[in-house]
């Protein structure tokens, strides 16, 4: 099978955002986040976006050129305005902006409006952790959960990410839907005409359904249930309210090109682990790593997918045969 | 049956840490926290506690005479030193300094070290968001979860809490641990000589039981599995990492007067609404919590939890019949 090398590959991939109304910038900012997901075997948040989010440029549902603005409201906090661009040029603006504001305030959060799909969070928290920030991310996307005791989604899948520097290693990474399971293996079962297992989704009533139509009609479970639903609750407020973006229910879809731009919200919360004038920070995480690897059979979150990237920097990329057929070989 | 009016049970718990060690400020806040837990329904940290926090500052496990210091490190952090003592001294110390320094920063964090068990988190987040504040509070807590794929316990069952200000009505208050279920249950069920439903714990080598007694030399199972987890994890690097207290597998219990102090931390992040610079937050989160509570069967998390209390405020607390026998009728 015929590879691309990633940097070809982000390349080929920002060649086509920008034939298609996106400017450079922004293409290539859309490139290196769909090329990394894919280099880290997050298909979903990868190359398979790139049709969604052309019929978004085509319907206007995302604006190729808009320019992400940034203002430092107080000492620790600063107000990003995605401007209903492609979310990434507006992280990427949070990632240069916010170490520095955390390194002087101790902790510091940005918020970002009128953005869109986030993508794979990972990589977006391990950059600041990368810059020594203990770093959280929020993000709400379409509905999806009903609220505990409901039946109508109102939040999002709600994804939460999470990355810690280690010293002398790579950072800690997580990040995590807060549903039981991504929507994307109810459309795959329903493609091969099978049932899925319970605790994935429940029906348009509420009632636990192994029909992926049914399901695709109801909402998605949360991770653990009630609980998981409280936390999507909370990732609505952390998102959406304080970042005066869309809710959850009020957002249109990140796979389609119908309606207005999405407005979904993202929080970014950054914490300098020197901040709190104790030097205990490194031997804390480092003892805890090593707690965890002291098991067999376990690993830290975000070596698995930084295994594949480095393999994928090597090896390159298996490009998908029905993008290269509609836009050219690299 | 009697009941007391909770100003008295607050005065009679005070008056028995008092007279058992502790000092007249720390009686009176560990007090308020257990007579508030229990008036709201939440008896595993209400008065049930009493015989072990009593046992704990005989042992000299709790400085019942204690006083909390907070020092500004940064523009937006604190560091509090609850100095082996309970933690609600520590967290009203909190709650007194946090709001006005977020209010001045948009974002503010103070960490917690040398501090114990936390008790009903929802409390603690409710002061701060009737203080106008987002609220995050993060604790760790004595081993607990394995890590995934793991199967000795490396993190606290690792509360996260959540609250919310909510325009002319009480806030929205999540309290949640991140174990499936509360240990508790298994204890009952072992008392009870019942067996435990699969779900709620494993045994020592990691595989699902329904012994309670297996499960108790076992591990808690995390909310949704791995993903929960891993939300341990998260909690550990917030709680302790940065704060510099003792990991959850360095912690001695909360339960019982064995080994020198727990050592445990908590992290508490405060965000001003208004530090954003837009007024979306008011009508958002007003549009969220109407959302909620306009599908039948869903209520805003906390809820029950204020009935209970407004209950017990008009009729008062049965207080247990085995602590008026130890330490007399208020």
């Amino acid at each position: 099978m015929t590879t691309t090398p990633l940097v070809e590959a982000r390349a080929w991939v920002a060649g086509i955002f920008a034939r298609n109304g996106a400017s450079d910038a922004a293409a290539a900012s859309v490139a290196r986040a769909l090329v990394g997901a894919e280099a880290e075997g997050l298909k979903g948040h990868g190359l398979s976006r790139i049709p969604t989010y052309l019929a978004m440029l085509k319907a206007n549902k995302i604006d190729g050129r808009a320019v992400p603005t940034a203002s430092r409201v107080r000492a620790a906090t600063l107000m990003v305005d995605a401007a209903n661009g492609f979310a990434y040029p507006a992280i990427d603006l949070v990632a240069e902006t916010l170490p520095r504001i955390a390194a002087e305030t101790g902790i510091a959060a940005a918020a970002i409006a009128r953005s869109n799909h986030a993508g794979a969070l990972g990589a977006h928290v391990e950059r600041l952790a990368e810059a020594g920030l203990v770093t959280l991310f929020f993000a709400n996307t379409p509905e999806a959960i009903a609220p505990a005791g409901g039946t109508k989604a109102v939040f999002g899948t709600n994804p939460i990410a999470f990355a810690c520097p280690l010293p002398g290693r790579a950072p800690i990474v997580v990040d995590l839907a807060l549903s039981a399971v991504a929507r994307g293996n109810i459309v795959a079962a329903k493609q091969k005409g099978e049932t899925i297992p319970e605790g994935w989704a429940l029906d348009a009533e509420g009632r636990p359904t192994t029909d992926p139509d049914a399901a695709l009609k109801g909402t998605m479970v949360a991770l653990g249930g009630a609980k998981g639903a409280t936390l999507a609750l909370m990732v609505e407020v952390l998102a959406a309210a304080l970042t005066g973006a869309h809710l959850a229910f009020e957002a249109s879809s990140f796979l389609d090109d119908k309606g207005p731009p999405p407005n979904t919200g993202q929080m970014i919360i950054a914490v300098d682990p020197a901040g709190f004038g104790h030097g205990a920070f490194g031997p804390r995480i480092t003892a805890l790593a090593g707690a965890i690897e002291a098991q067999a059979g376990t690993r830290l979150p975000g070596e698995r997918r930084r295994q594949l990237r480095q393999k994928a920097e090597t090896e390159g990329l298996v490009l998908p045969a029905t993008l290269v057929e509609a836009h050219g070989a690299p």
